[in-house]
């Protein structure tokens, strides 16, 4: 972070004067933010890796509004980074230190415009936080899958930016897939209206599919019209104990087979990461008797009439066992002992947390190549830093591991944590190569915002970055959309 | 069609006698045909609406094959027509009457390149035809789900450059949803490499996302790496008589409820598609021995160990017709049964030729808006020429309809079928109109092609024609790409 920085927003007050007065009217005090203790939250990012300046922060409340924003800052040629819920992993919505950005706050977009239970579709605002729509979406007897630690504060705008993944991809899809239709405000100020809540609709190009992922580089996407499903009525959950990762991934398609669909999540544990769980997070027991040194999370979901589901789900799990593919495995018998399962999977963070300072990283490679990439990597782990420990664990079905180092134990390696994190970035290098060896992606769920901007153009396809520079030069020729984030543009 | 496009191709012969001498080392014979025997097939659309000329006509049967081809045609201006297995139903795969455009064949491109049971994967050249990606996925103990009346002859190509439909998009989606990543020949020649078989990437803008459902007017797709889903243990078929196409849409979401995804199908058919498929289609009898305004073809797939997923459908249906909403059902209880009941539907198209010519559209709206968009369309129909029937019967699932129209009964309306065809325009013109009002798409599984360039000018927003155009000319800024197809580019 750049020292200068530190220091409050301090804009030429020439511009900043002329947009005021302009948008005043439209968008009132509650809409044009400038006092510091107002601008502060927009500033910094939810890891902290970086704090910017802002001009402005524009809090429109309509899609007209935005449009005044944009246009007005268009006409004077001002940068414009959209902000929603400030989850980003990778600093994709906050700005850059050089001040002369507005800050497009979307938090006050917020409104669920329509539910249509009967076509299992519900439009929505882009400051709609995620959890009200999946609440909005119970209050119709429908679901709405995606699921992330962070939905309480993200938004849908955000989760559309960043084609945000979560927990329930393996049946659902990413956030692409959920999107029937799409609001967005172009770089010049025109709304491109393709909100339709359609699932065939095949008139020219798709030009709504450009602006998911694009973390707002190519415009600012203003509502959405989601895919809803049956609300479940319940679920099987299972915790299974197994030899290998690759008997984890034999599993998996024995499942699916089994069960289909109903298959909804399938997360990998090493037993690493259940001895951090169990050693640092109060209240929680070994889900079996007997060790294993892989585990697996394995949830279905319940229709109406699925009330022999849990019954099935133990036939496959028990046929399995019986030819030597599942060493032990537990059915959850009630939602304290289902909660009692996810705890497990869902504190090995918070686990790892208090393990002491880890290195990070959000890899996919092909399902089928899982155990081989957790190999190929432990071996570039143990020889980086001797006595690290390799904690993989994540969404197996997705082949979307995190794919995170905990440091020596005491006195086996580096003695202290600034000693292990400088071996962050070499480590970070040699994984992405191997990564890139397998035809994989070093951001999986979370995107490129301003942190892996050299990651991408290090590994990406020349090609692809070029295509993705002319759709960038197309529909934003002057370069004003979140500058800086996605594609390296010399800033 | 023209009649001085009847004259067999007479191309300008020098750039036509450069490209052969430069191209003729890589291709050899086989990939390069000008007799015209040979080009014949290429020159004329499936329903027949064109006839084109061409230069020549190239078959490449390797990516750098395709490559040559590409820059060979950039280097001296010449346009390119990507062709698959000429199942287009609107012309987009046919040159146009210029004669000047190279036919870029993808039929020797049909290597299965590889197949990742455990990946659920399959990766596969442009020119294979759909039934064998389904019988490769089948062979490795996978399903491939897209299904379509012309999967025997029509390419894995054709099928992304039109994100084709069919039959299992209720449950599994359209084509853009079955693809985990693609190889491209852009229109200059280099090869996008973005054949990756991740379920989750967010490394910047997903640059394939461009070329589905372009209809080859950005590129020329030669390969995919494409979903698999695990092998169905069977399939439990029901036939449903209803009092409406309203009360179809209400057991529609029944059905969710109760049977989640395994619900794959669901079909509407109204008494009046029934009753010519049962005057004209040998070998149908009647599925139910009382009469209902409206029915339902209702399937659901089994996973391995899904025995009683039949009962369940069973179930379901029973306590819908207790309520009242269904006025009676029948379950096949054989293969042969099943087939019957498909037959029925299926043979709707042949049954209506056989009662008289037609007027065709290929509508979509959401499905919530299907009662109401029908009774609408039928008013329509009935003031527009006096003694049609409506037959709007598809994929009610989807909210898709094949709108359809057949002349009067003898003696009840316009005299003779040209008579009747007349009217054709105008009721096309005031039905699209009616699909506008309900934010409904004209062309939902057939694309645009030639065919339909001027429906989208007409009701495309057009800020998003502005956004096409704007990538058209970032790709393919000389148009070489399919011109004429998709979007109206002045010839």
């Amino acid at each position: 972070v750049d020292p200068s920085a530190q220091r409050p927003a301090t804009a030429d007050p020439a511009p900043l004067a002329e947009l005021i007065a302009e948008l005043a009217p439209q968008l009132g005090n509650r809409g044009l933010l400038t006092a510091p203790v107002d601008v502060e939250p927009y500033l910094v990012d939810h890891r902290r890796l970086y704090r910017g300046r802002t001009l402005l922060v524009a809090a429109p409340a309509t899609t007209a509004e935005v449009q005044a924003v944009v246009q007005a800052c268009a006409a004077r040629g001002i940068p414009i980074v959209p902000h929603g819920g400030n989850t980003s992993y990778c600093g994709g919505a906050t700005p850059t230190e050089s001040g002369v950005e507005v800050v497009l706050a979307t938090t006050r977009l917020r409104q669920v415009r329509a539910v249509d239970p009967a076509n299992n579709s519900i439009t929505v605002e882009a400051g709609c936080r995620l959890a009200d729509v999946q609440d909005a979406a119970a209050a119709n007897g429908r679901l709405f899958p995606l699921s992330l630690g962070s939905e309480g504060s993200c938004t849908i705008g955000g989760n559309l930016s960043t084609n945000a993944g979560g927990t329930a991809v393996l049946r659902y899809g990413m956030m692409r897939e959920l999107v029937l239709g799409l609001e967005v405000v172009l770089p010049d100020g025109r709304v491109l209206d393709q909100l339709r809540g359609l699932r065939k609709d095949n008139t020219g190009y798709d030009v709504k599919q450009l602006f998911i992922g694009a973390e707002g580089t190519l415009g600012v996407i203003t509502a959405a019209c989601l895919k809803l499903f049956p609300a479940p009525a319940g679920h099987a959950t299972a915790w299974v104990g197994l030899a290998s990762a690759a008997d984890a991934v034999t599993l998996l398609g024995v499942l699916q087979s089994a069960l289909g669909d109903a298959l909804t999540t399938y997360e990998l544990v090493p037993t690493i990461a259940l001895d951090l769980v169990l050693e640092h997070v109060p209240d929680t027991t070994a889900p079996l008797s007997s060790n294993h040194p892989m585990h697996a999370l394995v949830e279905v979901t319940l229709s109406a009439l699925d009330s022999d589901l849990p019954a099935r789900l133990e036939q496959a799990l028990g046929a399995a066992h019986e030819r030597g593919l599942v060493g032990d495995a537990v059915v959850a018998s009630s939602l304290a002992q289902r909660e009692a399962l996810w705890k497990l999977r869902e504190t090995i963070p918070e686990a790892q947390t208090r393990e002491g300072a880890s290195l990070k990283h959000d890899v996919a490679v092909p399902t089928s190549d899982v155990p081989a990439f957790i190999d190929a990597g432990r071996a570039i782990v143990e020889r980086s830093i001797p006595g690290a420990r390799l904690v993989a664990y994540g969404h197996l079905g997705d082949g979307n591991l995190h794919f995170n180092v905990s440091p020596p134990k005491l006195g086996a390696g580096p003695g202290n944590a600034r000693d292990f994190l400088a071996h962050g970035p070499a480590l970070k290098r040699e994984l992405h190569d191997l990564v890139a060896q397998f035809r994989g992606s070093f951001s999986a769920e979370h995107g490129i915002g301003r942190l892996k901007v050299g990651e991408l153009e290090r590994y990406e396809d020349p090609v692809a970055l070029d295509v993705m520079r002319r759709i960038k030069r197309a529909l934003d020729p002057q370069g004003l959309m979140n500058p800086g984030k996605v594609l390296d543009d010399g800033r």
